[in-house]
């Protein structure tokens, strides 16, 4: 089947999507989960291939670790696709609801996008979670995941589509894009009569290439340059408790804290002992000038321009002296990916300032940004992190696969 | 100045205006009406030019007549931007509000756009519109007019310029592009980093090279192909007022109806009646085969496969006959744009069926398609008319102006 068949089914199952209950939607999503448990190792074989395959292309163990499933993997997946079952259904729900003079009743009603295409890379999970959350918000998703994971998402699709012909959800609703050529992505880029929405996830290259090169209304997510900003008046034990744990706790992830702004007259006082902290972490810091000058002789390499705007992802940390919230204001203005921001002080005026004047998804005040996460918000499930201001910002859970419509009630009304 | 040095200089400003008050805000508008006011010989002499320019280029009278300005459409402008003094302030609400188990308070708060660029058509009072409700909804703007509306633009911008000078809001928060060339438009189309979002209002041609474009996220507006299904039950007359009315009332704005379905019991009593009432408003019919049988004598025209998809704006109306609701929805979702349909029937199942399955903005029952309107619903004034579904949809109000973002108050927690 072309991609445009595929598009062209996925929207006439998602015309049909919009009737179902949540009940017939809850035993779509179970069915899938029993079949990926009923399936193990003919998913294991798929993958064995992929595998396989990496491994002839010599790609990084990082990336096979990405790629490979496992019994326990399996079983993971499955269970997220029963959280999803217990998530309350969004579609339906009514919004606003108000009377006008002439008599018209006017409501605003949740529902589903329609279709969403994802693009994502590597890992084969995404294939099952995606599913999941779209199904439930009541839609249709296009699947292209990456080349290298082709046959594990084949057998994957195949085994969640087979499990939808015994339920009420059109096994037509899910559909994978299995010629992953460029030209067959740029098509599907444009395809704004059968997609609603697109949703890249994966690195920043790839994310890049979606928002330059789409037509279709794309949800930007991912890359996060985030900071923590730790203001004059900060308590010392906390601002290193949290320092410490938004750069290393997991240093991989969107949420990992990049860059450290301190305020000088609290470097004067702590620095030395904050860095020291991250240095027994192995934390490699990169300093602005008057950084260096204050802490240089632990070992802080000078930062350059371009260390201002890294998402290192990785055990290292840019640390820049400011002389006041305002300049650590316009610092995260200027450099961050409008993601997650944190600033430590013990002043509550800052802090309403800092919350304000921040341009970014999530805002702290003492505490970490790795809880910008759609489990630690209490959403459940996520489908990836906005940062982008239309539509859905920060972690989004089902209500961001969703649209709303005014369905009004009239009795003849005319203008 | 140049495009990059405006959009740059309009994001600076933008960072100030999240600090602002409602009441700051509000006397930058009532100053800008004021300065309209004020300088009522100085606009027109500007809009002179335009006018003169135009009649040299041979323009359509209509085009002409959306072009000029006169005292009263000064006045009312102005009197525009005072009723957007009377709106309710959309930014700092409190969206949600939650306490996490680890004791982190998350709030979700409404928070402006930051930088919207509104690019259109024409008419130069969508400069002083649009400028209004960006500012009171907190944002900068960036806009790009016609060429053939140059001199009166340039002439409202600096006086709504003038009047910020003595108020809170920055003057660099309203930004004209001057320089109207293609490349200048497609620069700005793709400045992702100093624009949130791009707002294009005018013909079809102008947004459809807006969205195929642009890389800047784009609030599609505007096409309307609407349709009325007169289902079997339908109370004749009723039918007929809503369906006149849908037509006829201003057929050249985007909710008037386009397509006229009705379910073939129905038609073979009552069409004729209906299709003679739209002949003495002097509507074109074009019909399918099974109307033109059943009708023909009156003079149809026979509709052609590019008839279903058109948006006349003009006193013409395609008509199908259906052979029940199910056919009329499926009709709708392959023709439509996604703006306005109605049903008329008196079978609350079948008016349920319609507006659950049919995939527009606004799905009525038992009314006109031309209460489609942000005045009509009631929100005061509206920046377009969203017929995507990401975001905004439908009439668009001061909320659809804002995203929002996650302010999140800690004890010190850490993950």
């Amino acid at each position: 089947m072309t991609l445009l068949e595929k598009a062209k089914l996925a929207k006439q199952a998602a015309s049909q999507m919009v009737a179902l209950t949540t009940e017939e939607k809850n035993q779509a999503l179970l069915a899938m989960a029993d079949a990926l448990e009923g399936n193990i190792p003919y998913i294991l074989e798929a993958n064995a291939k992929d595998i396989e395959a990496a491994k002839q292309a010599n790609v990084t163990d990082a990336l096979i670790d990405r790629l490979a499933l496992s019994e326990t993997r399996i079983h993971d997946m499955a269970e997220g696709l029963r959280q999803v079952v217990e998530l309350e259904d969004p579609i339906g729900e009514v919004l606003e609801a108000w009377d006008r003079p002439n008599g018209l009743h006017i409501t605003k009603v949740r529902v589903p996008l329609g279709v969403i295409g994802m693009i994502y890379e590597a890992r084969p999970n995404v294939t099952v979670d995606a599913t999941g959350l779209c199904l439930k918000a009541g839609n249709a998703v296009l699947l292209r995941g990456s080349s290298s994971a082709l046959f594990s998402n084949q057998a994957l699709v195949k085994i969640l589509c087979g499990a939808l012909t015994h339920t009420k959800v059109p096994e037509e609703a899910v559909q994978l894009l299995e010629e992953g050529t460029r030209e067959e992505v740029n098509k599907m880029l444009k395809m704004n009569e059968y997609l609603d929405v697109l949703i890249p996830r994966g690195g920043a290259g790839l994310i890049r290439s979606v928002v330059d090169n789409a037509s279709v209304p794309v949800l930007e997510t991912g890359a996060g340059n985030c900071h923590v900003y730790v203001d004059e008046s900060a308590k010392p034990d906390m601002a290193r408790d949290i320092v410490v744990n938004a750069k290393t706790h997991r240093p991989a992830v969107c949420n990992a804290a990049e860059t450290l702004l301190v305020h000088e007259s609290w470097a004067k006082e702590y620095l030395i002992d904050l860095l020291t902290a991250l240095k027994e972490k192995n934390v490699e810091l990169r300093g602005c000038e008057r950084t260096r000058k204050l802490a240089g002789d632990i070992g802080i390499v000078e930062a350059k321009e371009e260390d201002w705007g890294n998402e290192y992802l990785d055990y290292t940390m840019a640390v820049a002296i400011v002389d006041s919230t305002d300049d650590a204001i316009a610092h995260i203005n200027r450099y961050s990916t409008k993601h997650s921001e944190a600033i430590i002080t013990e002043s509550e005026e800052n802090a309403r300032a800092f919350q304000k004047r921040v341009d970014s998804a999530a805002v702290y005040h003492n505490a970490s940004t790795r809880f910008t996460d759609g489990f630690e918000f209490g959403f459940g499930a996520e489908i990836g992190i906005s940062t982008q201001k239309l539509h859905a910002r920060g972690p989004m859970g089902l209500p961001a696969l969703t649209s709303s419509k005014y369905v009004i009630y009239g009795t003849g009304q005319i203008r």
